[in-house]
């Protein structure tokens, strides 16, 4: 739920309170594996208490930006934005981009259909980018959440610029690219493509809030203007800037995730297929979903499961040896 | 500068980059008395890891709304938002209260006639409330930076009534009512009345990015519509609720802080009128402003002048006795 007082309706993991609701005698400490965020963090730099007590600074500021263009790879002549969570991006997004019609290349994300319908547009949700359809924006994560497919760079750019000439827009939510970088499109941002990214997922740091917008300077202005100054928390622009200089972690980071993506894979194989998902999430399909999440929340993990499909479980990755130990044990065949 | 690539128009303090650029050869470590940040911050509680790492969740919003609920004496019935910082409510206000005519009760903090001038509004600022005119937005901020004006409860009630009957709006920026709680509209909230509070003024933790509106919930939800969920970091929103818990705190901080702004003001009393503030910053009416801020700035300490009344400067309070000696010294008599 947002920091207000009106109830949430898209699912989401991460909310451990709901996981105690549904399952209220499972064993505490609950295993968070409802999401799709690395359990091993980029270790916190010290933080200066003036990081807390003043308004950020225009250095603090221009190092984050810095840090960002370089670790994302992002043309010089393309614009950047930094916001509190890449959420709050997509939220803003449309009040910058008037779109009459929308399509989100779907099943994804959940937050975006409806950030596009607040603001007054048609939205579709589309299986194959063949269908768009006249949509003058077109919404897509690469690789996806939850499933991990992956659109290739040739056909964004295709796309892109078919968006462009007719004055609309690609928006690819990159926010589980870190771990592959080579799909990447900031490298090339073709014309009318806009780009978000994500730091909490890779960086395992998610509470931080701290998300990029990248494209026409036209629409990363706009969102500026929207966000106004000092939008991100000092303790935010400097661990992040930290961290996104620190490519020596993102690289072993990587490869550690990778190996734990193969370990969880062989967990789940006598249950279904795992057809799809990042390094730091696999997607498991098995008409057991239903039971195996009743069976896991009655054990104190909680995973994510999908409104519109009961056949699919995400397992985001267990964080230490206990929670690894617990998985199997739940997951041992009887 | 907000945390994107395009120039700040408008003056600030805080920011000690434009000091140091402005006096290069200014002794070090520079003293901010630029701006009306406590200088005390209010202890920083241990803020677990899982605060950094997880997306803040339903109970840790929860415990800071019913934090602010009563150290704000909000009403049960008014809506209630947070958001990271008072800045970017400021920003989306004007895009959810449509106005075509906003009068500001100025001079005052700069940012929010730009904000209603970029979504359209035709901004008037005025120096009497008599002078109002038929705007339906109204703002003003209670006491007044930098000069510590307050409007009475009886005239904002009025004004906040007439507003309504015409489907107008009275936005009260209550940015430093923490340490003068009795001049705060926010237990008595009349239709028509919109509530902005900053955590970080009065807690000294300006960084963290903490702000609230209070007003009717048509305003608020639609301001929680545009920012989304997770807009303010798990950090801001453990320490918020932990310090706006914290009544013995901020009533012995109020206590301390008003003697400070009493010994500024003798320092401050050879060079000319002190025309108003509130306990955490004083305003300087004197010709000898400009050659002051130049002879301060050579000795590396920044305070605050203003664009268009070059006659005036706004000191904060010195945090601490080392600070409290340099600006002592640099305002001897020679």
């Amino acid at each position: 739920m947002a920091a207000g007082e009106t109830k949430e309706a898209i699912w989401h993991g991460g909310d451990l309170a709901t996981a105690k609701a549904l399952f209220p005698q499972a064993p505490e400490p609950w295993i968070d594996l409802s999401t799709g965020i690395n359990p091993i963090p980029y270790p916190l730099p010290e933080l200066p208490l003036s990081l807390w007590q003043r308004l950020p600074g225009k250095a603090d500021e221009a190092a984050l930006l810095a840090a960002a263009r370089a670790a994302y790879r992002i043309r010089p002549e393309s614009g950047l934005v930094a916001a509190p969570g890449t959420q709050i991006l997509i939220e803003l997004l449309p009040r910058v981009m008037p779109a009459a019609k929308v399509a989100v290349l779907g099943p994804t994300y959940g937050e975006h259909a409806p950030a596009w319908r607040k603001a007054g547009a048609t939205v579709q949700e589309i299986g194959d980018l063949a269908e768009i359809d006249g949509a003058n924006v077109v919404v897509l994560v690469n690789p996806n959440n939850p499933d991990g497919r992956i659109v290739s760079q040739e056909a964004l750019i295709a796309l892109a610029g078919s968006l462009a000439a007719r004055g609309g827009l690609l928006v690819v939510d990159e926010a589980f690219t870190d771990f592959a970088p080579e799909t990447s499109l900031l490298p090339i941002l073709p014309e009318g493509a806009l780009i978000l990214r994500s730091f909490g997922k890779a960086y395992g740091l998610a509470g931080l809030r701290l998300g990029f917008a990248v494209g026409e300077s036209r629409f990363t202005d706009a969102l500026l203007a929207m966000l106004g100054p000092w939008a991100v928390a000092g303790p935010a622009l400097h661990v992040g800037a930290v961290a996104l200089g620190d490519a020596d972690w993102l690289s072993k980071a990587g490869e550690a995730r990778a190996a734990d993506s193969r370990r969880l894979d062989a967990l789940l194989a006598p249950y279904g297929r795992v057809v799809g998902g990042t390094v730091l999430y696999r997607l498991l399909e098995t008409p057991l979903a239903p039971a195996m999440f009743e069976r896991l929340g009655r054990a104190g993990i909680y995973v994510r499961r999908f409104q519109h499909d009961p056949s699919r479980l995400r397992f985001g990755l267990p964080g230490d040896e206990p929670a690894w130990a617990r998985l199997a044990q739940v997951l041992a065949p009887a």
